[in-house]
């Protein structure tokens, strides 16, 4: 395998454990302790030092599964044909399949991060873990963009965050 | 060269210009329009259909000048010798270094976007663009983890955010 011109090499740091073996972003998040977990390699466990003071952290992930290829437009689901442009989307068809969520950190042991859930893959390859700070990162007022549209805006939230509803 | 292991590729698809030749975190932010800027290559520009219409937006991009090797503890500046992990802290010097950052868009023209400060160096590789939206990642419940513990911590804050200041 040959590198791209100036391209940017990342190592995995560890790996995501998820219930999610096939995609399966409609099925009930199962919030068992221990179903959303991010194993850190143990060799790097001494990162972790002070970050369970933290609620919130970011997580950035390599998409490895997106199938496909990446597009600049796309068609999110649940929107009824709305076309937007991938960096203002959330697919993981991007460019740069690099993903992020923010979640809640629950507890740490050793090298094992137990947090709420994370919509990716079982096996997703972990590059980096950053502390998410009220002050920094929390905007309260950012908006929702072109979902502000979307009627059921509601609705669709629950979708896009795997909440599981009856309707 | 050759590839580490398992290594991840991803491809520069833009560059950051921001007023900082030199480090230069504790200098005024110079908030002229056009200061601060994102140029997208233009080959890109069609990703950015209907980004105009958040208020925020993820930035990602490779922290391509962070100086040393990196260390999985660190002693952030300010802090008075405070030891965290390096995964507790936003320090760029990571295993992976890739740096992320919510900025305020202003407004796009063709490929470039218009945002408030970023404290990174001009010339700074970007790795990709998300929308900020409210309700997946504005925590009204984040905290501060560690930096609560720092008496000044609003005056950190300051210098965290590089904000200009007197005092």
């Amino acid at each position: 395998m040959t590198q791209r011109p100036n391209s940017i090499e990342f190592s995995p740091i560890g790996v995501i454990k998820t219930p999610y073996g096939e995609r399966a972003p409609y099925q009930p998040i199962d919030d068992d302790p221990g179903s959303f977990r991010i194993e850190l390699f143990p060799s790097h466990q001494n990162g972790l030092v002070q970050l369970e003071r933290f609620r919130y952290i970011y997580v950035l992930y390599h998409v490895h599964k997106a199938s496909g290829t990446s597009s600049l437009l796309v068609e999110p689901p649940w929107t009824a044909g709305t076309t937007v442009g991938i960096f203002a989307s959330r697919s993981p068809r991007r460019p740069n399949r690099l993903g992020l969520s923010v979640v809640r950190l629950k507890r740490i042991e050793k090298n094992v991060l137990y947090t709420s859930g994370l919509d990716v893959f079982d096996g997703t390859p972990l590059l980096d873990i950053k502390p998410y700070i009220q002050d920094l990162d929390a905007k309260p007022d950012a908006n929702h963009g072109w979902l502000e549209d979307i009627g059921n805006r509601d609705h669709l939230m629950l979708h896009i965050k795997g909440i599981p509803h009856d309707y």
